[in-house]
């Protein structure tokens, strides 16, 4: 248990905007609308998975739709609450907790947001460990918890309750509604047990995030170059310490809209050590594979994060452009991730790319080997 | 009251065809359902809007989408019967009642089919007195009542409830939902109360589709031309007797689809006494004015319907062709719907026409004095 502040809120946009891996939206409006809804309402309890009680009802909340119409069409601020209240009118029976579905980018915010205005304690885990672009791209979806009842709210009071076949058609209709609220809207989905959430939750995501922003704020007080800083900030949790892959100057970015994601690739002329070599990364709203002079080097689900090469703020998708210096790192996701049934969503050939996954601990046996890796990850280091 | 059989679904689906005034769409698959729930559930009550309790609730149905979809891909059967459960469970009380939203085209059918699957009763009116292709083109609208919660239902047992801020934006989400669905869904929506139906509804909308079905079918055998009978069987309703504005044969016919809606116009050479004469007919979805050589001689809301020239059966826009042989008819709408509030909704000008509305009593002063029409049109035919 611990209590997040508004100051945590700042140190978690830096971690979880790293954690979108390219994607995941801008936190900004969502850290602001949250700060000012623990500067009204106080601190909000952060609980570790393991706190909540089997029987407890969780609603795990985020943002749907494009994080940017919000710097546009500003959210009301209480559509999540409306949200909830609907979701829980609906299943006869309140909220003992809220959870991020999404712990990258700008849905690591919402449910401190939601958690600051309705008192209730936010679970440490989310549905994503990093972030995805559609809403059956969740580890509750892969270990079998039904996306509905959902609710989708706007910032007129609109409310529109789906219950759907499954959870692609839940993404599918809430798609479709989210356009029509004007290109965003508040969401709760993935309704389930304490004991579900313990089962099907990536652990720890939102204080991963808090320590690596923290590890990003402070990297240079303490004398620590930023990029290490991140690549430390992972290592003794379920995912495993970051590894750097290439730096570089962006040379090329192609980047255009198709049904509805940002799509495209950019190209790193190396620098420093990488002098000679290039790096391509192709991105889907998040970074997919990136390969060095035509080897692949990390694919999905593993985090391929692209840092500004002094400070290690991410670079997003959509900020990408010539000149920028950059450091591309990797971060192995955690074994919840890399089932059979996980990788068959958000594999590599869930992105129309017909390779294998290979984590990065079996690209990179001898970096692993030296730092480590978690336990349930050592059958990558064998002969 | 009344005992509604499969043999009236039959005379309904002719009638509310013609009530459709060229959209609405083909009645024919939703009759075949609703006339196998009766076969299989026994007669549908039909209940004058006198008849039920002003303290009932009443549940509106219908399908929402393109109907020229329901041919291709078929409903399941019980979408509405989950659509309305959905929407007591809602509001957390069981109906009383259902009734048509629109009592032309396929929309007639429907309260059928939900009525013999729950063994509730269908009150007679509905809120359009003729096709509309809006949500919010309904006097349930006009006169004050709140179009939510709705609730859209498809095939696979999805059910999405809509709050919307208002009317307007019900219209928006339901239609892409519906979309979403695949292009239709089973609605109910504006759940109101006995009284606000006697209050809002267009009265005696089904006993009229059913007595000019009926009027059609049995004109030959009766020795009447069946356009005149069509003509007759409204006469003493509170819409009033219906006008021949043209005979002729279709000569020209353009067509597209602009937004989801069918949009063009239809031009009828003179037969007989009207030879040496046009008319134009200008449509979306729905038959909106009609012209004979530039003079107006009827627009919406009054009901402008194609006809057969020999069976009289209803010609739709979508079966409009060159060298067709059809007579256009005019039916003067009730007086609820040319209210001001009423005109603001499906006036000429809600279509983009900059005329005023006038009505066809006003129009053709001769024709009804001689037939005279209902007393609260009694001011249309002054000196």
């Amino acid at each position: 248990m611990r209590q997040i502040t508004a100051e945590d809120l700042d140190y978690l946009a830096i971690g979880a905007a790293i954690l979108g891996t390219g994607g995941g939206g801008d936190p900004f409006i969502g850290k602001l609308m949250a700060q000012q809804a623990i500067a009204e309402e106080g601190p909000v309890t952060l609980l570790a998975a393991d706190e909540i009680a089997d029987d407890a009802l969780v609603l795990p909340s985020a943002m749907m739709g494009a994080p940017t119409v919000m710097l546009e069409k500003i959210p009301e601020g209480l559509e999540a609450v409306r949200a909830l209240r609907a979701e829980e009118r609906r299943l006869g029976r309140k909220a003992d907790a809220t959870s991020p579905i999404e712990c990258g980018g700008i849905n690591s915010q919402i449910p401190f947001l939601l958690a600051a205005r309705t008192g209730l304690p936010v679970l440490d885990g989310d549905g994503m460990g990093r972030a995805f672009p559609e809403l059956q791209m969740e580890t509750f979806h892969v270990y079998g918890v039904a996306g509905t009842p959902a609710v989708v709210a706007d910032e007129h009071g609109a409310i529109v309750t789906i219950e759907a076949k499954d959870n692609f058609q839940l993404e599918w209709l809430a798609r479709g509604v989210t356009i029509r609220m004007g290109g965003h809207a508040q969401l709760i989905d993935y309704p389930m047990s304490g004991a579900d959430f313990k089962r099907t939750a990536v652990r720890g995501t939102v204080s991963m995030g808090l320590a690596i922003g923290e590890a990003v704020h402070n990297a240079h007080s303490r004398g620590i170059y930023p990029v290490e800083a991140v690549c430390a900030a992972t290592q003794h949790t379920i995912y495993g310490r970051g590894i750097v892959l290439f730096r570089g100057k962006v040379v090329d970015v192609e980047r255009y809209t198709r049904a509805g994601f940002a799509v495209g690739h950019a190209t790193l002329q190396g620098l420093a050590e990488y002098q000679g070599s290039q790096l391509t990364i192709e991105f889907q709203n998040e970074n997919l594979v990136a390969q060095r002079d035509g080897e692949m080097l990390a694919s999905v689900p593993d985090l391929i994060c692209l840092l500004d090469s002094e400070v290690a703020t991410a670079v997003t998708t959509e900020r990408l452009r010539y000149g920028q210096r950059v450091v591309a790192i990797g971060i192995p996701t955690p074994e919840i991730m890399r089932s059979e049934p996980a990788l068959a969503v958000w594999g590599p050939a869930a992105f129309g790319y017909d390779i294998p996954f290979i984590p990065l601990e079996a690209r990179f046996k001898d970096y692993y080997r030296k730092y480590g890796v978690a336990s349930d990850k050592e059958k990558y280091l064998g002969e």
